[in-house]
């Protein structure tokens, strides 16, 4: 599970709680900050908790930094996490910071629940519908920037994309890891999802594969679309496919929550994600839904089919977001009927 | 204060919870991983707390190691933190792994109490006596020891200390450091303990100075005995005082508990810490006790008089340990009276 789930010596109360730490991969620490934040998180959002009753920060100071770089970076990264828990309803008390060659960023979510503001993660059922809240590509994303200052890497790429497509996507990987996948836990409850889990390191099929297996009935996740934040999917394959993304194993940071969601309900649960997020200023603030597959009766393995739809997600604020606004209407693909 | 205390939503009751880690400063991966549990339990034991719902293990495996030690010592490691925890009537449910250039262990512990069960450290009062759990100087001895290989810091110690002493010296400060502070912290409230801390890296004057300014008298701590482990004074001050022992600012690592107790219990909560330790296989599994000082009337902050006593104790197992058997009697000291 994403989270431990310690049953209290108090009234049927449980503890839960999960850590999470890691090395930057953002330039802006202000941002780093809030990914990390919103990283630590997610592993609650993912069994429908949208509240938070404190978080811990750990942090690494790298000895390799200059006394003034330190001061620079350090405070933005802590109010970039610390801005990021008020916005989840939560605040940072308590922590530990060592110095250490690599700057690590990370923290501790717990929360004492109620078994009603949890949903365990192992409900699904043959007909349920998987939803995906986050675009895939961040990893590619981040690389991919890097890669504009390296030419060797760069000219394998260069043909499939442009610098100002990479920046953009950059930016839309940036802001898209550091959205909190709160208000996809809060409507995870008002939809009845049947299980949900986040999806970072171990790609978009790693966590449905884990997700499959924790499932009481025999079950089956068969993803048939892949919405990708706009040109990583050419990227990837313009470099014979390093990232494995759309294999499903590409890693991600921060990335959605995946939701099991009975049929009936999922494109309510996608409208209303797109309304929420157009009310709140856009995509930003809450993250988007994408239909990307379907619950069969099965052997709780997960699986991407053959030639999988590619849904290319326009970078927000980019002329083709703007256009079309609609990355985060519930998908009518046929593949999914 | 040592630990964060989070009021819940739920019935009156708070989420205490606290976070440490650091690096491998033991060469026995086993002793390191009971450390460095027992120095995140620490700071829960310091608010007199004697349960934990939940530890999290935070890791960071060497990239430096090759496959074949980071497999037999890692493994190691965790037994040793989980063993502690157990020890601690606790469990491990969760945690972190990371690849960094550096090893790292550390945890975090979390408890959901009631009021009843933690004490506040602010409730000093003049007349208090001041009681330590465990001997000062660890790091001394963890540095000493090292220096038997390298012959230029050898030689500044040489004349005040054998290797013999120096490698008990070491044995002591690894299994002190690995002792949980969990008696302790059951006795403080049997003996109706005022405040307390956990001595760590800011040594013990540095700790009693935080807990001084806590308080909510007007209160100063006075220190009138240092007991330290046998040898690692005249170390001290062989080496020009590099260490500050005796200034009180030495770093400890999962040092004992300095605790407040009203002047008439003080000697038996020190007796039975002995009875205890003795009862439970000797000092290995909860600690001593001195009484080290007092509380006046004062401007919340904590001095050690000029040449205070110091309690050589000699290693567990050594000879003089076995003569003397002595080292946790209450001390009467006319220093205290």
């Amino acid at each position: 599970m994403d989270s431990a789930v310690i049953p209290l010596r108090h009234g049927g109360l449980s503890l839960v709680q999960t850590t999470d730490f890691f090395y930057p991969l953002v330039e802006d620490p202000y941002m780093m900050g809030r990914i990390a934040c919103a990283n630590v998180l997610s592993d609650l959002y993912a069994m429908g908790i949208t509240e938070c009753d404190n978080m811990l920060m750990l942090l690494s100071v790298s000895q390799k930094m200059n006394e003034k770089d330190r001061e620079r970076v350090m405070p933005l990264m802590i109010r970039g996490f610390r801005d990021a828990a008020e916005e989840g309803g939560t605040s940072v008390t308590g922590g530990q910071t060592v110095i250490n060659p690599w700057i690590i960023v990370g923290g501790v979510a717990s929360v004492v629940c109620q078994p009603n503001e949890f949903i365990m993660p192992d409900g699904a059922v043959p007909g349920d519908v998987l939803v995906l809240t986050k675009p895939l590509g961040t990893r590619v994303a981040v690389n991919a920037y890097l890669w504009i200052d390296q030419p060797e890497k760069w000219n394998k790429i260069k043909l499939v994309v442009t610098k100002e497509e990479v920046i953009e996507a950059y930016h839309e990987a940036m802001f898209s890891m550091a959205t909190l996948n709160r208000t996809a836990a809060g409507l995870m409850h008002k939809y009845q999802a049947h299980a949900a889990t986040d999806v970072t390191g171990f790609g978009l099929l790693g966590h449905a594969n884990n997700l499959a297996r924790q499932q009481q009935n025999e079950v089956a996740f068969v993803i048939h679309n892949l919405p990708i934040i706009a040109k990583m999917a050419a990227i990837s394959k313009a470099c014979g496919n390093l990232f494995n993304l759309l294999q499903g194993t590409s890693a991600e940071t921060s990335g959605g929550l995946l939701v099991c969601l009975p049929r009936e309900q999922a494109a309510k649960f996608c409208s209303e994600m797109k309304n929420l997020s157009s009310g709140a200023g856009g995509q930003g603030a809450v993250g988007g839904a994408w239909i990307i597959g379907i619950v069969e009766k099965g052997d709780r393995h997960a699986r991407i089919i053959d030639k999988p739809r590619i849904i290319e997600v326009p970078p927000r604020g980019s002329q083709a977001a703007n256009q079309e606004n609609s990355s985060t209407s519930p998908d009518p693909s046929p593949n999914v009927s």
